[in-house]
């Protein structure tokens, strides 16, 4: 079995570190570069003394150079700020480099609404009809042939996965969607900033963006992809003392007459095929930390007769699913191997 | 000054020991019994060793005994399970004893509701109308003249106060109200359950009693009262990992030509007077930890345009002024006392 | 009843939070000045919004000036870092105010073993003399005459009430101290570091600082009073995954001889006074909740006669024991006011 | 690639779930037989959800039966009580199947103390000289040609990893050791006991069973081993709030004339083909994360020359290296697997 060499642009992060864990186990992608400008180097395990002893350890940091990324890799992933991936991404592109960028940038498939969130000119709009956004459940067939993945975002995954069924068969209004988020301090990224402090997370609870979060015109995005309409929806988010996982409480209304087995035969036909999503047994409600350091994202479902209501509930680890491992998904459908290859971990309870 | 006699029934559960903190300072009242019939014999240190060294701590528990209260205590709180409660409430009652009770025995006026969520027959059913709901801030004045206090559980707080003002001056429409809730651990008690060890709570987040949740009654029960007619809300709970605190997210429609400032002035007019509601500047958030171990309810507003929603945000502390500590505010009133006398404690940050 | 006006120079750290807390509920003092060159103009609210609605919320923060500090405040608490506090702590000392500093700065009564330790020259030798280190229980009568008061650190206060009485009764060797301890978060600050992010501390456990910890040369410099003769310990922390607290587990040799009962009998005798020391009973081990938020520091004796090693545990809360609360208990006493004001409180359970 | 059979008796612990979660990505082991007599007739999942959508969620319960287990395993790992293990391992052993015992029965190879310190009688003092202590690094080979093995408790492992290069060359005197160790609460097991709930362990940190605790005679076992002479150590105890995670801080006074130079190359010899041992970087020091669901014992050095000692730092994950990952190893081993077949995961980091 030959490996397939790949890089890392931008390794001091959370998910720098997470796809670090899951490619020192990948059988058949091997890491050959990473990068920082700040950190270059020094190995990998000088930044992350929890890789001291693995092979991956060693592997001595670079500051971030196209050429060099050219000529090791076949594939990078890029972990980067917003805008920094559109520029870096752009030129990997352009020299036949596969990409797949963790950030924004390629998400957004209008040009102007991508402008109107994130507040800064997208200098390659070109790119953006051939980018594949990568959810592999929706767009497996056209990430096997991309070039560029845009890697979805945390919160998107878990709402998406959780709502696209019920519109695509028409169960709910489309009208009357809220998505209430919550998701561990892991999202906030590795920032020194206050408001990630320990004190200032732990034994507390809050909302935070309510109303504006950036994720929202992507979700809306692909929710109007699967109801086959434009909709707009209330979503916000809310801030965990955990360090990994987000729930997705979702409320809707069913449409007249849809009943509770409609519901359940929908999402265990839609999600069947699926290794990767777990529709849980009537009565039994995702909790964050069954999906734990995997790609599980799981589904809960409730229907209220009393108000009319289909609650529809959606887990996943922020970091594997919400990130680096769907990354690592998305690269390995690009590179012709199986979707799940080094990513069938199971949780890790507790 | 003189120091008032009470009692507490049940002292082995979290809102005891709360309760015993807060009368450990308490300037007028003075806890003289504590029973528990597992535990009699023993001091309050014995059994709490926080205790040690402080008044409060040498006091010996006794087997519960309704002569015994009635010959020594002005007031008794009840911290025992529904059903329980209403018996040794109505006995207490019945002899001229006041009572405030933490259970939901007497917080539902209609006795059918009462039996259809609790599954266990009413044998009080003439004090249904006698008990007066503990909610200082909408029935003050009943609650001093009231021999029969039911103190509002944890979550209906949150909800009646953070939607209170917005149904009375309808603001939002009735038909469309979603009330996301997430709760600390000690809401669940101090029983010994797997679900509640520190193992199976801790690094996680899970959805419980969705659609089915006890406290569902109460909450329509008062937002009718405030909207002047019957409404059903779908509300929805969660369980945080962190000690104590409760966050309620409120999903609401506005009417048609309501604005944020017609949203913020009604709320800022309907608590002006209130000094343990804090109506928050725009833009700022709840957070749990602002309210530990006091009686604030923070409430946040925030009006989404774009979507046509209302969402209110309110937190309390649990135990504080979600069970022990609006006890103790009700039985301010109910013996003449200043209704926050003991209860001026600033939040404990961090 | 006369309120005695008080200011606090460094308002942005958990140290000013907590007094901040305190002084809220003082019968006696009330916070006039609260000063930080960053914050000048803002409100405490604003910057802390847990004091919404309180009077002290409405305080505004100016910048420091000692000319307006010595015109409206009798006594001022220093919550700077250390040099900052030599400076700021000398001048108002000189204009004849008095002050509580709970920096280093007059804690190490000998010049040189100060600067070798905090790698900066010691620009006021003349108050090391005049300055008291503020253990109530072993300088009481010299605080209440002191106008310059060293508040003790947080690990020292836990070693030295720990270890006191064992050394100045003779029951343990003094060359063979081992000092383990642990503090919550807290005790980092509230500086925005990547090592004091919640995903660094939750859920994690590591030493930092072994050998070299900056409270060795006090802890030293007070026990050796203690056992009347110079000593040298084995002093090393570790970081909890916690807000408050620390537990330090203190392992001595007990010289041949002493029994279990001749350790518990000089324990409770020494402390017997005391209200702000519990000497728990045989059997019952400190636990960093039980003195939550409070002024307790509760020791466990543990005589281990397999080994012929007596271990004592001492606990204390970081930020109100082992700083602010110590700091107003000192100010008290300079002020002419029982100890204890506005002290008295019970500890918050869970 | 042929399977081998294995079984699980007792799989409704933590250590058992662990174990379900390595040997569902082993290559070579297959888990056939889980016992349970409560839960028996269940499906895996059913009892631990976290295994839907896997092959080993599908795995049906059965009551423990020991014709069944010979006949369909060719090893069985037993995650039992004490005593309960005793029996059924004998049973077991009697028959031929291989076995890793996680529990104490077979760890003491003195009868004696084995009874006095877990206060039962040992009803197969046959097996003791049988059984091999399955720490692989110092019994790797006996493992191999085992039957039966006695996989080491969790701080014994930390103990003797931290200690054994120390005391096998010589550096440390043997009469002045402590070991003050720390494990997060799934060491607590999943008992529904009131010390274990998350309210009295979160946000707080407590010693227990000071000088008292069973894993004392086992670490004094193997040290004394090590040493080439009975010793005698201060094992002491806590409580972290910690899902998972052991940190031993070892304090030891240093042989005249030995340097730090002596102690680092000591250790790095000791354990330089050691591929789950890390010696860590001089001023590295562990971290309970860095070997999250692993199998690394990290290793930090602090030599002292102030006060002439010697600090060694042992981390570990107590329920994988500490209990199950051991077990898998050991199993491996008596397998003729490769020893680390199956465990060279990453750590999760956060």
């Amino acid at each position: 079995m030959s490996t397939i060499p790949v890089g890392l642009v931008g390794v001091t992060g959370y998910t720098g570190m997470e796809l670090a864990r899951i490619l020192s186990n990948h059988p058949s992608m091997k890491l050959v570069r990473v990068t920082s400008r700040a950190e270059a180097g020094k190995t990998l395990a000088d930044i992350y003394p929890f890789l001291y002893g693995m092979e991956l350890g060693a592997l001595e940091i670079t500051a971030p150079d196209v050429d060099d990324l050219e000529k090791n890799c076949r594939l990078v992933f890029l972990a980067v700020p917003h805008k920094t991936a559109m520029n870096i991404g752009g030129e990997l592109y352009d020299r036949g480099v596969k990409v797949v960028d963790l950030s924004a940038d390629f998400r957004i498939r209008d040009r102007e609404t991508y402008e109107e969130w994130y507040k800064v000119d997208h200098t390659r709009e070109d790119l953006l009809t051939k980018a594949v956004y990568g959810l592999p459940e929706f767009y497996r067939d056209k990430v096997r042939e991309a070039s560029l993945v845009a890697n979805p975002g945390c919160y998107p995954t878990s709402a998406i996965v959780g709502l696209t069924p019920a519109l695509a068969e028409g169960l709910i209004e489309t009208d009357d969607i809220v998505i209430d988020s919550k998701s561990g301090a892991s999202g906030a990224g590795r920032g020194a900033k206050v408001g990630s402090l320990f004190c200032e997370v732990a034994d507390s609870f809050r909302a935070y963006g309510l109303t504006t979060h950036r994720h929202t015109p992507e979700i809306e995005q692909e929710l109007s992809v699967a109801a086959g309409k434009d909709l707009t929806v209330s979503f916000n988010t809310h801030l965990l003392p955990i360090d990994r996982g987000i729930l997705s409480t979702i409320y809707t209304k069913m449409k007249n007459g849809v009943t509770a087995e409609d519901v359940r035969s929908t999402y265990e036909k839609a999600y069947a095929a699926e290794q990767m999503i777990r529709v849980l047994p009537e009565g039994v409600l995702p909790e964050t930390r069954w999906v734990r350091g995997t790609m599980f994202c799981d589904v809960g479902l409730v229907p209220d007769p009393r108000t009319g209501r289909l609650i529809i509930l959606a887990a996943i680890d922020n970091l594997c699913r919400g990130a680096s491992g769907q990354a690592v998904a998305n690269a390995n459908l690009m590179l012709g191997l199986d979707e799940t290859e080094g990513l069938r971990m199971a949780p890790m309870m507790p």
